[in-house]
This record gives C-alpha cells, sequence and structure tokens, in this order.
C-alpha cells in the first residue's frame, strides 16, 4: 500500500470517526454517562460489537469505563475530555443532516 | 435487528461519515476538483475501491463527476454543494485532531 500525503493525524482522527458506530456511541454519551444496556438500546448495533466498540473507544482515551462495586454490579460509561472535545464535531453533523438529509415522509 | 430511538436523519449522516475512506476523500476534494489519480495518489486506497466510494458519493449526491469531451477524455471529481456543506465538519475534525493526536516523534 503507498504512502499518503495526509496529516497522520486528522488520519487518526478520521479513523476513529470512521469506524462503524463509533459517531452513534459518542453521540449518545454526549448526553450523560450511560449503562451498556441503555446504550445498547438506543443504537441499532449487537451487544458482542458495542462492548468491542467501547473497549475500542476505551483505548483510544475517548470514552471511561466506571464499576460501581456494589451488587449487583454497575458499570457506566462516560465520554473523557478528549472524548467532549469530539463535541463540535458531531453537533456540525446533526446540522449538516438536518439541512441535507431528506427522510421519507 | 432493533429499531433504535437515533434521528434518522443524523443516522445517515453518520452512515456517510462512518464509511471508510469517505472523510479522507471530501477531505481531499475540499480544496479543488481532482482527478482520480491524484485523489489516489493522496489517499492510502486501492483504485477499485476509490471508484467505488466516489460512485456512492455521486448517487449520495456528495460528489460532482465531470467529463471533459477531448482526447484523451479527462474527468474531473469535484464537491457539490451538499458536499462543500460538510467543510465544517472536516475543520473540526482537524482542530481536534490537532488538540488531542499525537504522533510519534
Amino acid at each position: 500500500m503507498k504512502s499518503s500525503s495526509l496529516c497522520p493525524r486528522f488520519e487518526k482522527c478520521a479513523e476513529v470517526i470512521s469506524k462503524r458506530w463509533n459517531v452513534l456511541i459518542i453521540h449518545q454519551l454526549l448526553g450523560d454517562s450511560q449503562r451498556f444496556c441503555s446504550i445498547e438500546s438506543a443504537i441499532p448495533i449487537s451487544g458482542r460489537l458495542l462492548s468491542e466498540r467501547l473497549k475500542e473507544l476505551e483505548q483510544e482515551g475517548i470514552v471511561n469505563r466506571e464499576v460501581y462495586p456494589q451488587t449487583p454490579v454497575r458499570i457506566e460509561y462516560s465520554l473523557t475530555e478528549k472524548g467532549r472535545a469530539l463535541e463540535p464535531i458531531i453537533r456540525e453533523m446533526e446540522q449538516w443532516s438536518q439541512e441535507w438529509i431528506e427522510v421519507e415522509a
């Protein structure tokens, strides 16, 4: 594969944003920290794939996973500062979609 | 697959943005209209896949394909008004990547 003239930082951002479901997961977590099941019910994604994506986003430093040691144990996902800084991208996407995407009535 | 509570417009935008290479192709075309070979040399993508993505983006009304009837025929790709309206998303991605992505020195 030939090398590209693109900025490696931008390429990495595109890689994170372009990974299927990441945008919808980040969009979902912009509201507040959430449990796995509430993210899963809001997005048409399988539990296995959601778990995989959350792990990757955690490794990227975009998502924080908080374990509350109670019975049964409670786990909540939230955006880190780095994750929250993605909000302007998501808001511009919302704006574009309102202006340019038609949906069947 | 269960239905989701997401805005269908936003989901469609996420689908376009999340399709691998679309962000890099759109980023490339924000400069000026370009020929296939110059897009291909700027992005680490195969010719076959680039051709597929350009066709999809054309069908989405995001890319315009202009054929100049000369010999040999010249084909140029450019962003439509709908495509150019994606610029704020790309610029926010550039900004985020400069602030939050570290690259090996």
